[in-house]
């Protein structure tokens, strides 16, 4: 069994050995920086955990752990183009490092990258493992595209937010783990019910986000808390909020996330009392909590020994910042 | 036996009914708008031409043939927010239409709309096809990137520019055929050929395409000559005169597309005498020719009976203006 240290290790070091193509080392440079910034490898690494599940052997799964990887970059360099963000993890952005020319086809041979990973995957699995993926990718971009759409629309539902989390953040995940159980030899059961641990991980990940965003302690979180709210940014909270609140209350929220009130801080506290009458921090808990316990009931579903799920389990636990 | 316009509707079918997952229509719309507004499918008819050379069913080819046309169009997409184009087969690109992040978007989405297409091929051949397809993809990004690099410097030898249009645009002709020959069943030494008639045509074709710019029949070109020259647009042409030029010649070329010359009619005039001067017509449909010839002589290696290669002669032959 491997633990998660092991595993991103080997995630570094197959991402390190990517081969390129180096005739045109302007394309190159930008996907080297971005992917050498880092950051947990999440997506690989729970591939490798759900591989390991089922096998003891999992250098068949590097490849396409990497290439999660590699195309979870890609959608980060694009989306910070569209979302015009100067900054991403403590570093400048691709963009804004070279320009957006760059950064679109830097980006784009990152897809090609990432299939390249893919492909290099066991033969046996290929087919059934790159649906997957190529479903997951497709639901990515469409996640981003009502992202995008909802940034412009007054009032999302909750539903509509619910499932625009699922498609740009959850989908990615839950195809990650099945993945690695497919390469593990995981039957189609098994790795249904991964996917689906996947998917509720993935949606109480990004709740409890939104709730950072605007309860988080500062000194764990590293940020002021309310950039969401300051930047008229959709959350579980605003939209659950505006569903909740009603006549001059609702209006007031309106007005607010219209840019009527032009001080940030005043803006933040007059929408964070709001929330705190709606009750809506305990309500999003509630929730990420209801979406925590499918996911790892999910988990139990799956028929291997417990001992060998506690890696897994671990992972999963710490993204969400449980003890388990 | 199977003609072209037999297969060109094909693909149009294939096309137009291609599967979307409809949850995003604003995802959508622009692809269904730059897959309308079509052009030749020359890539998936070269695809089709080249199966059915060694099979007369071609149906397992007519999906990844589609995959081509899509990944193709991806690219005029992205390129055309790089290039700042507005207008593209006399329809506004997308990013005019829409705007750069619909653009970048509804590109990205393209890519896993293709791989889709590959992934419904056949799968005895999918991961040949695949990877086949993939390193065509790679090329044709390093070769937009050299086209970008190579937009910046002042001076580009015969050598790269042949090397950047090879990238650009002959390798995924060359993919093309290949991967067409692979699903009729070919040889592994036939397809190699029919890849290097795919890669001689698609040399010999921008060649071609580099001339008439400066040298085409208004009334057959449609458009007014020296488009290229007044845009100071690294051509064969201006490579080739370039390389020839010396002294005062040299410095007048560097100055005239340099933008000294404001009034472009009598920039384009000026570069081009200098352009007859050198011989530039001439060496350029020598090469052009050069390219031709190996490019059928591939043809004819292939170990096929002629009658069975005369559509994809003839297509061939349209595409660079000969009839053959």
């Amino acid at each position: 069994m491997y633990n998660q240290a092991d595993l991103k290790n080997l995630v570094d070091k197959a991402i390190v050995n990517l081969s390129y193509n180096r005739e045109a080392e302007r394309l190159i440079d930008p996907i080297k920086y971005v992917l050498s910034i880092g950051g947990k490898r999440l997506r690989p690494v729970l591939a490798l955990l759900a591989c390991n599940l089922f096998n003891d052997k999992i250098d068949e799964a590097v490849m396409p752990a990497a290439g999660l990887e590699v195309f979870h970059n890609f959608t980060l360099v694009h989306d910070d183009i569209i979302d015009n963000a100067p900054m991403r993890r403590n570093f400048p952005t691709v963009h804004s490092k070279w320009n957006t020319s760059q950064a679109i086809l830097s980006g784009d041979v990152m897809v090609f990258i990432a299939n390249d990973c893919f492909l290099q995957g066991p033969p046996r699995y290929m087919i059934k493992v790159f649906r997957e993926f190529n479903k997951a990718a497709i639901e990515v971009c469409i996640g981003q595209q009502l992202d995008i759409d909802f940034e412009k629309a007054l009032i999302v539902s909750q539903g509509e937010y619910l499932r625009m989390i699922e498609l740009k953040t959850a989908v990615l995940l839950a195809a990650s783990v099945k993945i690695g159980a497919i390469i593990g030899g995981a039957e189609e059961k098994e790795s249904d019910y991964l996917y689906e641990f996947g998917r509720n991980l993935g949606l109480a990940f990004q709740i409890q986000d939104d709730l950072l965003d605007s309860y988080g302690d500062i000194k764990l979180f590293g940020k002021v808390p309310g950039g969401d709210i300051a930047a008229n940014k959709k959350t579980f909270l605003s939209v659950k909020a505006f569903e909740l609140s009603k006549g001059t209350e609702f209006k007031r929220l309106q007005d607010l996330f219209s840019g009527e009130e032009s001080d940030p801080e005043r803006k933040v506290s007059s929408v964070m009392e709001i929330y705190d009458k709606l009750n809506i921090k305990m309500l999003t808990e509630n929730l990420a909590n209801e979406y925590i316990e499918k996911s790892f009931s999910m988990l139990e579903k799956v028929d291997v020994a417990r001992e060998r799920k506690q890696e897994l389990t671990s992972a999963a636990s710490s993204l969400i910042g449980r003890v388990r």
